[in-house]
């Protein structure tokens, strides 16, 4: 959809994913989607439709999710940002705004993409991580599981590490960079990055990863997964609450700007 | 209530504070008390009552509060952990359970308390914290609210820095140590260690704090307020949703133990 002489707008987003339904617009429930497009409808005093650089699913978190959207109205990004946080709810923030040339397209001029996923590996439950991270206990082998992340890297058929459903056929995707770090104590975080992710990729890897280290499975099994092209080899795709979406990469434009 | 050839047992436990109506029972709607007491007593098949080390208001988080009860069940300190906890919501959790003597309680045998209050500093909100930090946004300056909180240490008359209705008459109070330090990009943590606080004592620190660092108050005015006695002379009381009682300070004792 583009209005005749309308301005297309990137804008950087922010959510914590527990309440909502997603990211896609549904009759059942609110979802992201929904809440920004009446936001920005408000304020801008047209319907509007947002164009996400890929869904996210249902308690799933973004710290640097981008849309964009076309609007006729004269709004300019600094107001964007302030109109837009004082409509939306405090559990969604635009973070920045920017003037985009006509053919940019949040999903198709993305670059890249990186998705974090947060374990808890303390004995019990932190009631303050509940829906942050996965409470995966003590004992994993996190040095193994680091080990089989390299299988990741490069350009590989993803096909046994999706879920069906995802929106492109092609299986194939390149991966950039995949590490574990430690964030205070027991805190464990996952971040991949590449050139695109398939539907429940970065949970099933998560999941994955999981029986590895607790030793269930031979010692460099990730590759095996990879290997074999079967989901059936795969680990179970694990919850939504871990994983963040923590930024996407465009190639640089000009353009009016309200970023921090 | 001491039962009869009962138990006491010292639990620590944790609470996301955001769902609940603070600590103690209420008619209106769930507290951390009630929900607590209701879950020991389905597990030690008696009515319970839990004395804490003091309350917390609506939306103040704990990571490590205590408290202890009294039960005539002959449940280990493992199975009160394991048992609680597959009862509680996860919001709460016990995080360890040990025998106590019989005079043990968690308020009066107290030595001293850690509070911890979590500020947010970038320009615009972060929907994931929400409900864990206070966004003050930036341009505040920390060195001065850090060179203020030399005021604070030893004993001194806090009466201008609590609000009426404090359990106790004497408002003199012990603080031995009293800092601010950065978590992460734009997060602030002030953390104090005292002896005992008064009724939103550690709020009003926080908030008179985040004057003084607004350069809206002279730059010792932390040691004027205190001077002053007046509680008129204190900024307001900052959201509760900053706080997190992280730890409470007792004389170790030997008893049976269930603490990772």
């Amino acid at each position: 959809m583009t209005l005749d002489g309308a301005r297309n707008f990137k804008l950087t987003i922010a959510y914590d994913g527990t309440l909502f339904l997603g990211w896609q617009r549904q009759a059942i429930g609110p979802t992201i989607q929904q809440t920004l497009e009446d936001a920005l409808a408000k304020l801008c005093g047209h319907e509007i439709t947002v164009f996400a650089s890929g869904r996210t699913d249902t308690g799933v978190h973004a710290q640097a999710q981008v849309v964009n959207f076309f609007t006729s109205s004269s709004r300019t990004p600094s107001e964007l940002v302030k109109g837009g946080n004082a409509i939306l709810p405090k559990t969604i923030a635009i973070l920045s705004a920017q003037e985009a040339p006509e053919d940019f397209n949040a999903r198709y001029s993305a670059k890249g993409k990186t998705y974090a996923y947060y374990y808890y590996a303390a004995k019990i439950r932190d009631p303050l991580l509940i829906t942050r991270a996965w409470h995966v206990g003590p004992n994993l082998d996190w040095a193994l599981m680091e080990e089989n992340l390299s299988h990741l890297i490069g350009s590989r058929d993803f096909k046994s590490l999706a879920s069906k459903g995802s929106e492109t056929k092609s299986t194939i995707r390149t991966i950039w960079q995949a590490h574990i770090t430690s964030r205070e104590e027991n805190i464990k975080k996952l971040t991949i990055t590449g050139s695109g992710f398939l539907r429940h990729m970065v949970r099933t890897i998560a999941g994955t990863l999981h029986l590895i280290g607790r030793k269930r499975l031979s010692p460099d099994y990730l590759n095996l997964v990879l290997d074999s092209l079967d989901r059936a080899k795969a680990g179970p795709v694990a919850p939504p609450h871990g994983l963040y979406l923590e930024k996407v990469f465009y190639q640089p434009f000009s353009g009016q700007n309200d970023a921090p």
